[in-house]
């Protein structure tokens, strides 16, 4: 007997999301990062650029639903897109099944 | 005729850093992001973690070199290894030959 789990079989998929500073938009943080290396002898240093790093999981029907739920949150809440840029990975992680 | 360039030549490598929160530490941005994200309706989402991402780069006699180097300066103050783990890619970039 084979059951059906089409409908309650869910995907979870870790989500590695790399946020960063347009080009074009200054970076404070990240020179004041590369002066202090340079305090500490690294004067090989340069472009120094800090954005966030956000890992999550979300659970989703399929690869590309996760994909595009994931594009949205980063759209809506996670970057500002004014000012930065995003990128995301998805990792599929052990499937969970809702009996 | 061929120039000797070995002590001039340097290899530019760009880091990409990655910092995160130890495992038991306490992330209340992460759960703050994870709340917002559920007021937008994702309730799918979880084990939200924020962490840094930081670019840079930095010129070295060898692959070697530029990951001894990179290492330490995570160690000494780009992360907080108390609390914090970082990894890091290097990528090798244009070599650039100062004559």
């Amino acid at each position: 007997m084979k059951l059906n789990l089409t409908m309650t079989e869910k995907l979870i998929y870790q989500a590695q999301i790399y946020v960063t500073l347009r080009p074009s938009v200054l970076d404070p943080a990240g020179t004041a990062v590369q002066s202090g290396l340079q305090h500490l002898g690294y004067d090989n240093v340069e472009q120094v650029r800090i954005g966030k790093y956000i890992e999550l999981t979300v659970s989703a029907a399929s690869e590309h639903e996760a994909k595009e739920q994931v594009d949205r949150m980063c759209d809506r809440l996670l970057a500002n897109t004014v000012i930065e840029n995003y990128r995301f990975d998805l990792l599929e992680q052990q499937p969970s099944i809702n009996k």
